[in-house]
């Protein structure tokens, strides 16, 4: 089962600037193979449910590891069985429908990888 | 008090297919001036609380409109006083602690922009 | 615009206990008159749209009052215009549909209201 | 790693009633050995991560078995390592602080349980 995630994890204990947990979380997924792309309120992730799942468990036992006492962490999650739809794909659909405002739009396909 | 905020709006009773609301969405932050930027599972926005509560509360309203019997919204939404941050600032503050992995992860500041 | 709102509220660089900083947001829902009720993970509250945001914004406020240099909140919301639905409507829907199971699940309905 | 939850997931594509999908999960988490709290938004659980997780994966089989071509699905999850704490235990510490306003405030605390 594929799916499409979207995570923010938030170390508690270990005050306001926590750039650097987020770094290290970006460290373990791309470790985990998996595709991650950052947003300004988490990060964005496409797989297998099973690693996806693993990678996420593995960042919270490394923000752990780091010295956060405790994490709370929010994900999004989507799954279907109808078709095949990668991150870029949903972004596109949305962005074909878009008839203004393109300008203020950042997308977040593939083609703006640097 | 500035806040940043990531909205996904997920209208029910109208089929799997959603990507016209969330497109009739952007239009109406597009016409109330903020700053929206879209992810593979939601739309980043940055602005003044009193006018990006009003803009999420017209997308309701529109995505009634438009035929939704039923929504359910997830919301994430940061505030702080010690400083100020913008999206593009969360984003940059993560990269600069990168040390590998770059390459599978895409920046979401400005200088991505269309 | 009636809202059924699960709203989860996490001040940050305060240390790890935030439990005076939740009750201090069910004060604040409380003085606005609003239904609230607390679980594990958040407080559920229903009520016009306005009047729910408006609180959510005095929690925040009342929070950075309370010392917290940052706030990061998960929303949950939702909105209908098909039919009239309270909180416990909800949970009265689910629960008439389980079959087993029952002494695990703790109905959140007014009948158990302290 | 033990982890308390809040998971709220909504089937799409289905029409706007989604009360016998929240059932079926409650079935899979009661089989699972899970703590299942229903409440107006979501449900919390608490155990081991590992089982919370695959009972998680086992609802979105089990909703599109059922019929439902797409979920989207909300989780939060905590991890502390600095002392134990129950879904309860979160619930007595924000309770304990409250000074007025109790009347309007639900527990989720076992000793509520049906």
């Amino acid at each position: 089962m594929n799916v499409i995630v979207d995570v923010c994890l938030v170390p508690m204990g270990v005050g306001v600037s926590v750039s650097t947990y987020v770094a290290a979380c970006h460290e373990v997924l791309h470790e985990a193979g998996l595709e991650a792309k950052l947003h300004a309120y988490g990060t964005n992730i496409e797989g297998e449910w099973d690693e996806v799942m693993a990678a996420i468990k593995k960042c919270h036992e490394k923000v752990h590891e780091l010295g956060a006492p405790r994490i709370t962490t929010t994900i999004k999650l989507g799954t279907r069985n109808d078709r095949e739809q990668t991150m870029a794909d949903k972004v596109e659909s949305v962005q074909a429908k878009l008839t203004k405002g393109r300008e203020k739009i950042i997308p977040f396909g593939p083609e703006k990888r640097c």
